[in-house]
């Protein structure tokens, strides 16, 4: 499991004090190679975090030999200063691992509160502590150690034919698409180059992280590299590797939403009779975004009302007349009027199955988000202060 | 005040029976003329009730001698026997009101749960009872029964130079514009036409009800109408009546937000600096939807940072490092970075006034929100069931 499940990757995470309450905050991974082949994704928040924008950089080279991950501190909005607090963070890296790192080919991502400068007199002797504890089955503890609000340490991988895609993510909030609040790094020991990681990267989180929209709120910091060692000397076929990404990412994926801050659901949207995928996805966004409909699922209230009035703001092809909307598999909206007995509909469990059919094409989206609590409410009114 | 403020009219507010506590639930207002001029404005939801389809029919008359206002149902998704029910309460009222009131200027709207079909038997007699109880002093009593979770009834009117405009709205939920979920009927008895009445209430609903976003859920049932019985016999200049116009719609919009469900800080955004009103508009929204800053708000934690995150998701032009934002007054966020010292922001009234600077252009915008609370969370969660 996690970033060590592949072959040629070493990994750490430590305490050094950036959090306040002591628990582990920085986790390293490292690529032993023999290749150093990465690929990455990033926010679409034009707000970009210092680390975002010198990961971005970093990637253009094709080469990750290492990857510095702090929680504590976003390192978002804090200018020039912030910049030159990341690029010493790689350069910091690069020295204590020696050999033939260099800083150009270190990624930094950062998580917590924005807009305040990182206590690099912290951080920077942690990358030593990091870099003494880097171990073959150090997957774990750098996962522990991205954690921010998150109850629950997420991994995730899948074997095939001698070779392996793994991965650790965090990301309990500010989960929306493109992508969501998420530190994601994923590792395999196939041998492939740069643009075939990307290719499997863009193809995977297109469907996955960029479809989980918890709380419809964009985050500066997201994050998902790709690294590839080569150590199992294996080329897989392409296909099957994207699919190894794929279900990985799915996997995480689904544990964010399942670990949403102050959640009690998990609400899966389907939106199918869809004219394009574009008008299915417009569509499950706004219902997943519709706090009103959140609030009813909390309650455990199948109001399919609120679901034809998130359905009606967009610009999807449908006819108000038309439409179908089941939950929980009792269509209790159908041709945009009463349909099943409500009563019908069960919602006892976590998970929540909303339907929407437009009824206009055959094209489909699944859309994932929680429902809004006052468990949410307090979580996030008490977050900073 | 309401809408009896004005010569020419008469209202009245009973209790039909079609909510079940026995509260107040049908209002009546009639336009007693000379004149029976109108105009309307309507929910941009593309799933609209069967009231706002009828209703959009009859302004293109442009003539409405009553509106028949329930609450206790919103008569949305309700298929043909809705749109059946609804053209049926305004023959009623024609009817009832004899003389030369017909059906096709007697306008309709309604407000409560949607997909539920209103109870006829109680609406229908309800209207002959409102009819005996009209009065010119009947605004109070109208506004009054088109309230639904509303705490308090909204009224205002403004009088110049012998002519008055007055008004009733309802609305503390499902606020978002195009419009808030809201049913407003302002009257006028100054001598205008129907076209003048519509541009006039365009111009102010743009930037009065328009800029209202408690919540960002948009409903099928919002309804503007403004009257114009011409009984005082004067004829204002278009400047004047078109800013009593917006007098009246910002002082009701303002109320909404006051009375918005489980709100417990009214938020003033203000964008600055922009390119256009297009992106001060945009950005506004955006900041007023982004529920991470709205649970802030409500813990009263000036967490600028999450106004950065908003303003990036936003296609606006702007440059990342030179955003400034002030939280009351105190400049927190400078040059996208940090500003100011937080603690020096007091947050402790109702009203929180947030000035977002995209240090672009000269054009500004004002959205007006509420803060995310977990009473809206109880509320929202228990309204059907």
């Amino acid at each position: 499991m996690s970033v060590t499940a592949a072959q040629g990757f070493t990994a750490a995470g430590i305490a050094a004090g950036i959090k306040d309450n002591g628990n582990p905050d920085l986790a390293l991974v490292v690529n032993n190679g023999p290749r150093l082949a990465a690929a990455g994704v990033f926010t679409s928040n034009r707000v970009k975090a210092a680390p975002v924008q010198w990961t971005e950089q970093v990637l253009r080279g094709g080469a990750v030999s290492a990857v510095v991950l702090n929680s504590g501190g976003a390192n978002a909005c804090t200018g020039p200063k912030g910049f030159q607090d990341t690029h010493a963070t790689a350069e910091k890296a690069a020295d204590a691992l020696g050999g033939e790192h260099n800083a150009g080919e270190v990624a930094v991502a950062s998580t917590g509160l924005i807009g305040v400068l990182l206590p690099m007199d912290k951080l920077l002797p942690g990358i030593d502590t990091a870099v003494a504890a880097l171990s073959a089955d150090g997957g774990e503890a750098a996962a522990v150690a991205i954690k921010t609000t998150d109850t629950v340490h997420k991994t995730a991988s899948v074997t095939q034919d001698g070779w392996t895609v793994g991965g650790m993510a965090k990301g309990a909030g500010m989960l929306a698409p493109g992508l969501a609040t998420m530190l994601v790094v994923l590792t395999t020991d196939a041998d492939l180059d740069s643009a075939t990681l990307d290719r499997a990267l863009r193809a995977a989180t297109r469907t996955t992280f960029d479809r989980v929209d918890s709380d419809g709120c964009m985050s500066t910091n997201d994050t998902v590299l790709l690294l590839a060692s080569g150590a199992s000397g294996t080329t897989p076929a392409y296909e099957s590797f994207a699919e190894a990404v794929r279900t990985v990412c799915d996997d995480l994926a689904r544990q964010l939403i399942g670990d949403a801050e102050g959640a009690s659901k998990d609400i899966r949207i389907e939106v199918v009779g869809a004219a394009d995928e574009d008008d299915a996805v417009e569509v499950g966004r706004s219902i997943a975004r519709n706090n009103l409909l959140k609030c009813a699922i909390h309650g455990e209230d199948p109001n399919w009302g609120r679901v034809l009035s998130a359905i009606g703001t967009t610009s999807a092809a449908f006819d108000p007349d038309r439409l179908n909307v089941a939950i929980n598999g009792v269509w209790v909206c159908k041709n945009g009027s009463v349909g099943e007995d409500r009563d019908l509909v069960s919602m006892k469990d976590r998970e929540v199955r909303i339907t929407a059919d437009l009824a206009t094409g055959s094209a489909s989206a699944v859309i994932w988000t929680n429902d809004l609590t006052a468990d949410y409410v307090h979580e996030n009114s008490a977050y900073s202060s």
